[in-house]
C-alpha cells in the first residue's frame, strides 16, 4: 500500500489582511512622525488604548453597516461578557476618559495612531485591519474647538507635502442637517431610520451627482450592474427642499448655521481661505454619533480608480463633534471633538502625489564567507563587528557559503554598497579584497547616467585588514557623492 | 409610579488590558528607537504581519500551556475558517515566509515590533495584550547566525545603557537538552510529553533552586501557599544526571554540544566575553518549535516582586533556531533562528535602573480666552497660529471659558511654561500679558531650589500684541537655560 501522502499546511492569510514590507514601513513611519509632529505643535500628547473593549462599551456606532455588531470581531471571554475588537479609535477614547474622569484635567488634547478591526466584506484598497491615526479635544464646548481641528488637519495635509489646492476641509453641521429633516417632517427618534437613509443619500453626492442622489431619496437607484438600491421613498417637495440645500441655494437659519457663520469667522481671523476650509452642505460624515460640526479633508487630485473612471482621490479622514459619547458612561455632558485619517489611504494618496518619502537607508556591506571552518567564521564575524563598531551597517553572509555565486547574488538583489572578500590567499597575505558593488554595476553597464564629469573609480580594491574600516569608510562616501551629483543633475 | 433609574454604561477595560500613558508612549517609543537602530545596524529590515492568521497557521506552540489553543484568541470567518490573534510574531513570520518564498532572497534578515495576544489569566505585570520585538534570520544553516543573534542581543542591551555585568546572554542548546533526554530513556515521539514536564522543571531552576528541580523531577512540588506541582516522576539516577548536567559537572559529546563550542569560539574571536554571553546548561526556553541553539537575555539586578522577596530581575527575552517552522508549509528545509524582546518587561526593568528617557517634550504656550465673543476668539486663535507658525508649541484654552481660575489651573496641571492673557484692557493698548507659569512657582516656593547664583525674573511682562514671538521665545530660552543650570547643578 501506498503511504498516504504528508499533509502540507497551505501558507495564506485570511481575507482582507495584509503583511506590510520594509519600503511600506519606513514610509508609513516618516508620514505619521510627520503627523505626528503636527499634532505635538497643536499642544497635542499621545494617550493610546489597548485592541479590545467591552462589546456594551464600544457601542454601535460602525458606519455603513445596516446590523451594528455583525462588522466588529467579538469573543466572549471567560466570565460570559463579550469583548470586540475596536472598531474605530473615539469609542474606546470615550471609554478611557470617562473610566477616568476624575484623574483627567479637561479639557483633554490627545492623539492616537492605531490600528482598528472590521469584520467586513474586503475589496480593492478595503482591508479588515487598518490603522487610524485620530486627534481629539474632550470638554471643550465651543465650536472654536471644531474649528482648530479644521486648521489642524489643513496644516497636516500641507506638513505631507500636499500642495495648497490638491486638498479642502470641508465642514458642515448635523444640527443644519437636523433642521433639514424637521423642515421634510422626519424629526423624532420614530423617524431615526428613515434618517439615516436619507444621509446616506446626500453623502452620495460625490459619487453620483444630484441626479443619483434624487433617485435615492426617491423611489431607489440601479446601479450599472443592475443591482438595486431601495430609496428614502420622499415626496417630490421634499427632494427638492433637500437638493436645494446641498446646492447652497436653501438656506435655514438654525444653531446649526449660526456655529458654521462662527467657525467660518474663525477660519477668517486666522487667515485659512475657501482654497483651505470651506463649508459646505454635502458633507455627512457617516458615523451616527456626531452631534454638531462634521468635517472632512478631501484630496481634489484625480485618480484612476479599479473600473478604469478618473475620479477625483476624495476623503483621506473626518471628524465631527460628539458630545453624547462621554455621557453614555457619566451621564453628565462632556462635550467633546476629534477626527481620526486613514493612514493607509493618505499613504497611496501620497504615491500618487509623488510625496511618499524615498528608501534612504542603506543596505549593509557584505562580509562574504569564503572559508566555513571554525577559526575562519570568527574572524569574517570579527570583521563585521569591527564594521559595526565603527557605526558602518554591516552583515556577514549567513546563508549556505559553499556557493559563492549566491553571495554575490544575495548582496546585488539585498542592493549591498560594498563586499569584502577574504580567501585564503588574502588571508595569508593579511589583505581583504573590497568590491564596489555600485562602480560594478556602473562599469558593466547596468547603470546608466549622464554624469559625463564623473570619474571612474576601481570596481576592487585591495586593502590591509587594519586599514578595511578606513577604506570602506572612504568608498561609501565617494558613492554617496555620487548620489548627491546624479540628484542634483536631475537624473 | 417614580421614573425607572435611567441605564449608565460602567467604562471599564476587560482584565489584562491597559491604556498608555503620554509618558509610557514616548518612554516606550524612544526605547524600541534604540532597540531599533541596533537591528538596522546589524543589517536587518522591517517587516509587518497583521493581527490575524489563520489558526492552523499560527500552530500549537505557545508556551506554558498543557491546552494549546486555549491560550489564544480565535474567531470563525464567515467561510467558517478559524483566525486567531497572533501569540507570538515568529509563527507569522513563517507563514510570511512561506507564502512568498519564491521572491525572497535568502538569508532574509528581518526584525518587527508587534502586539501580540493571549488568552491567558492575567496577573501582576501578566497582560493579555503585550509588544515583542523581534529580529530573525531564515535560511541560516550555521550556528554563526545563531551566535550573531546573541551578540546582537548584548549590543542592545548596552544600547540601552544597562551597564555590563547588569546583564548576561545565556546559551544552551536544544540538541544537548535532547541527548539528556535519550540517555533517562525519555527519546522518542512517545515520551513528548514527558519530556516537556522534564523541561519545564530544568526551566525552574532560577525560581527554585536545585532542590526545588529535584521535587519537580521525582514526585512532585508543594508551594508555599499548599498548591501541588505533579512531578515527572524520574528515578533518582535519571535526576542525578540531569541535575549533574545542569550544574555543569556531566558534560554529553553530542552534536549539540559541539555547537555551543563553536558558538563559543566565535564569541571569543568577536571579544564578547562571559561577562557579556555565557554558555549555561539551565536555559530552556518554553517553545516547542525550538530545534537547536536557544538563547536568553537575563537581568542581574535585584528587585523587590510582589510577594516582596528580592530577587534578581530575570529574563527580558531570548529566542532560538527554529528550523522546521517554515517547512510545516514548504515541506522544505528553511533553518532559522530568531529572537523576541518583552517590550513592557524591558520597559519595567529600564525603570527600575533609571535608564528609561525622561519627559522632554515641553507642555504647550497657553493662549487664555477672556472673552468669549466671536471676533475676541478669533483674534486669540490667531495669536496661537501665529505662535505656531513661529515654531512655538501653543494651544488656546478649550474648555468653558468663563472661569478664569479653570484656564490658569489647567496650565499649572499641564505643566504650561507660559500663559498669554489679554483681557479688554490690554485689548485697547494694543498689548498682552505673559505670564511666566515657572517662575510664578519658584517665586511662590513652589519650586524650591539651591541655584542660589540665578537671578529671578519678572513673573509677568507687557509687551506690544506684535512682539508676542519674540517675547515668548525669549522667555521659553531663558527657562531652558535655568533648566540646564538646574540638571548641571545636580538637582
Amino acid at each position: 500500500m501506498a503511504k498516504p501522502k504528508t499533509f502540507k499546511l497551505k501558507a495564506r492569510l485570511p481575507r482582507g489582511f495584509v503583511d506590510r514590507s520594509a519600503a511600506d514601513i519606513r514610509a508609513s513611519d516618516a508620514m505619521l512622525a510627520k503627523i505626528r509632529a503636527v499634532y505635538e505643535h497643536y499642544g497635542f500628547d499621545p494617550v493610546e488604548t489597548p485592541a479590545f473593549e467591552y462589546t456594551d462599551c464600544l457601542g454601535k456606532f460602525l458606519p455603513d453597516t445596516d446590523r451594528p455588531n455583525a462588522g466588529v470581531f467579538s469573543v466572549q471571554d471567560d466570565d460570559e461578557q463579550w469583548m470586540s475588537l475596536r472598531y474605530d479609535l473615539t469609542a474606546p477614547l470615550a471609554r478611557h476618559v470617562a473610566e477616568n474622569i476624575n484623574e483627567i484635567q479637561l479639557p483633554y488634547r490627545t492623539y492616537r495612531a492605531g490600528w482598528v478591526f472590521r469584520n467586513e466584506k474586503p475589496g480593492p484598497g478595503r482591508f479588515r485591519q487598518f490603522m487610524q491615526f485620530d486627534a481629539d479635544t474632550i470638554g471643550a464646548p465651543g465650536v472654536q474647538a471644531d474649528a482648530e481641528m479644521c486648521m489642524m488637519m489643513a496644516d497636516t495635509m500641507e506638513a505631507l507635502g500636499i500642495p495648497r489646492g490638491s486638498y479642502v476641509i470641508r465642514v458642515n453641521n448635523r444640527k443644519v442637517l437636523d433642521g433639514v429633516m424637521e423642515a421634510i417632517g422626519l424629526g423624532g427618534e420614530e423617524n431615526a431610520e428613515r434618517r439615516l437613509t436619507v444621509l446616506r443619500a446626500i453623502d452620495k453626492l460625490d459619487k453620483f451627482g444630484p441626479e443619483g442622489v434624487r433617485l435615492l431619496l426617491g423611489e431607489g437607484r440601479k446601479d450599472e450592474s443592475g443591482d438595486f438600491t431601495k430609496g428614502a421613498e420622499l415626496g417630490a417637495d421634499a427632494i427638492d427642499l433637500i437638493l436645494g440645500y446641498m446646492a447652497g441655494t436653501t438656506r435655514l437659519d438654525t444653531e446649526g448655521q449660526a456655529e458654521l457663520d462662527q467657525m467660518a469667522e474663525i477660519f477668517t481671523a486666522c487667515d485659512y481661505g475657501a482654497d483651505r476650509i470651506k463649508i459646505d452642505p454635502s458633507v455627512v460624515r457617516g458615523l451616527e454619533y456626531y452631534t454638531g460640526p462634521v468635517y472632512e479633508a478631501e484630496l481634489l487630485f484625480p485618480v484612476t480608480n479599479e473600473k478604469g473612471e478618473v475620479v477625483q482621490f476624495g476623503s483621506v479622514g473626518g471628524g465631527g463633534r460628539y458630545d453624547g459619547l462621554v455621557k453614555r458612561f457619566t451621564g453628565r455632558d462632556v462635550p467633546a471633538t476629534g477626527f481620526s485619517i486613514g493612514v493607509s489611504r493618505l499613504m497611496t494618496a501620497l504615491k500618487n502625489l509623488g510625496k511618499l518619502g524615498r528608501e534612504e537607508v542603506l543596505a549593509p556591506v557584505l562580509v562574504t564567507v569564503m572559508d566555513g571552518g571554525l577559526e575562519a567564521l570568527g574572524r569574517y564575524q570579527k570583521m563585521t563587528q569591527t564594521l559595526r563598531a565603527a557605526g558602518i551597517r554591516a552583515e556577514m553572509y549567513q546563508g549556505n557559503w559553499k556557493k559563492f555565486g549566491n553571495q554575490l547574488k544575495y548582496a546585488d538583489r539585498r542592493g549591498c554598497p560594498l563586499a569584502i572578500i577574504q580567501g585564503s590567499d588574502e588571508r595569508e597575505q593579511g589583505v581583504v579584497q573590497i568590491k564596489d558593488l555600485i562602480e560594478g554595476k556602473r562599469l558593466s553597464g547596468e547603470i546608466t547616467d549622464n554624469v559625463t564629469w564623473r570619474e571612474s573609480r576601481p570596481a576592487q580594491e585591495t586593502v590591509a585588514e587594519g586599514d578595511i574600516v578606513a577604506a570602506v569608510t572612504r568608498m561609501l562616501t565617494a558613492q554617496a557623492e555620487d548620489r548627491d551629483k546624479a540628484s542634483e543633475s536631475g537624473e
